[in-house]
């Protein structure tokens, strides 16, 4: 299955995308069940994800459409409001030694906040305080179940899903002072989407390649088995000191070939096309545009 | 006028202190505005921080009680649910030298998140996966209005009140790579109250003493006019890059004295009890226990 948020009438809800890939459609489930769950993050709280989807079959039963086409609708990042976006940084070794870094013991852990994320097909902003904005491509992680001091062997087990990331980063403010923090977190510079698939239409997580290309061309490809820290490594360490929650998202690294270490280095800039897929996953695409 | 957030009959609820030190009460506004406004944040959120400072007024009116005593009530973390919790590190001379570290450009700024926080009396928890939960006393901004691109003289502007923060750190996992997020989001070991007080009881919040003290034991002591990056330029520099909201919260760093750094290094343990004191704004007090 599916999941995506998105704007109807100038209305947030979130739905199952249907159909052929030649004419997706998206079936609102915020229409039908906002009243119990007005938002995925409230849906997976509830552990409601099994009652969207049987919802989502029962409305299309006898061959009734689904309530919107997919193409033109307003998406939103697929998870507009998760309580926390976990990042972990320099996770693929040829990344890690592009950025001149240690091999680290533990995952280097950094944070978004949600007024940075920007839905598939949305513009990704660079600031006017910078032309160093660089791109990421990054498969994202979406936590169903609480954990807190989650082992490997139960880390899939609080999974909802995989979707997505461009973790944008704005270099020279990256670098301002030790922490990550600011070159992360300018608004409308991590890409989010399209939507969330659920693991049983991904199979192994660790065995997807995954690519950026800005204006078609390829400029990280790698498999997501080649992370230093693997999905279940990274939920037991973070779950050592802090529950993650329904909602909540991991971003989970990415391959080498960012802009800022190429020669000459490369930014994106007005006017890009920055596209993120990940095999099984999806297609992530964001025209970029100056603030 | 002195906000807290607190549980009563098993219900999170938010109040104004009344009274003489000597005997201080809690008129229960949850109770009285609650369908209205849910908690602090739905209070700033609206703007209503007037209204209820007026309906609360008009509760004690001919001399009513206040409906809780403030002794033996449980407090929560005076905004309990945060959107972001934007901390500033090494903010102080003395401490950016003791921790060996140069003298920054910008606000080195790092994130915790809303689990790893305590109320005022309720234990922090020393983890299990270490002995060195460090103590920093910082002066807590709370924002009472969205500012996003806030100049220095606008700054003092979207500010709802103060508080007194204990930035809890685990310093072995605080420097387990580049980045503190570990370190600084144990659960429970940031110790957040006990109150919002409003800024015009408190004057100039770059002239108060700040202080910490272990078992009675001066550990950190210095003003608020030491820091490195004062109120506004933090405020100026966060919303550069992203919005700040009603009910986010602002560590604004720790003065010289921290436990790590001592000769020989002081980490807090079970049966300790550490406080925080800022003049003007309160005394934040937590017992240690093992978690």
């Amino acid at each position: 299955m599916k999941v995506v948020s998105f704007v109807r009438n100038g209305k947030s809800s979130y739905g199952v995308v249907s159909g052929p890939e030649s004419s997706l459609g998206i079936v609102d489930m915020g229409a039908r069940l906002g009243g119990k769950y007005p938002d995925l993050v409230a849906v997976l709280k509830a552990g409601a994800l099994a009652e969207v989807a049987a919802a989502a079959q029962e409305a299309l039963k006898g061959g009734v459409a689904p309530d919107l086409k997919y193409d033109g609708t307003t998406l939103l990042p697929v998870v507009p409001n998760p309580g926390k976006i976990v990042c972990v940084g320099v996770n693929y070794d040829e990344h890690r030694r592009e950025m001149g870094r240690e091999p680290p013991g533990q995952p280097t852990i950094f944070v978004r906040w949600a007024e940075s994320q920007v839905a598939h097909n949305q513009p990704l902003l660079k600031p006017a305080e910078s032309d160093k904005l660089d791109y990421e491509a990054e498969l994202a992680v979406i936590i169903g179940k609480t954990g807190y001091k989650v082992s490997e062997a139960d880390a899939y087990g609080i999974i909802a899903g995989y979707s997505c990331y461009n973790d944008g980063s704005v270099r020279d403010w990256q670098t301002h002072t030790s922490q990550f923090t600011p070159g992360k977190n300018f608004v409308a510079t991590g890409g989010f989407g399209p939507w969330m698939i659920t693991p049983d239409e991904v199979g192994d997580p660790q065995k997807l390649d995954i690519q950026s290309r800005l204006n078609g061309q390829v400029m990280q490809t790698s498999n997501t088995e080649l992370m230093t820290f693997n999905i279940r490594k990274i939920i037991k360490y973070v779950t050592t000191f802090i529950p993650l929650q329904p909602g909540d998202v991991i971003a989970t690294g990415t391959p080498g070939g960012v802009g800022t270490k190429r020669n000459p280095p490369v930014y994106m800039k007005d006017g890009d096309l920055i596209e993120i897929e990940i095999e099984k996953v999806g297609l992530l695409s964001n025209p970029v545009k100056n603030a």
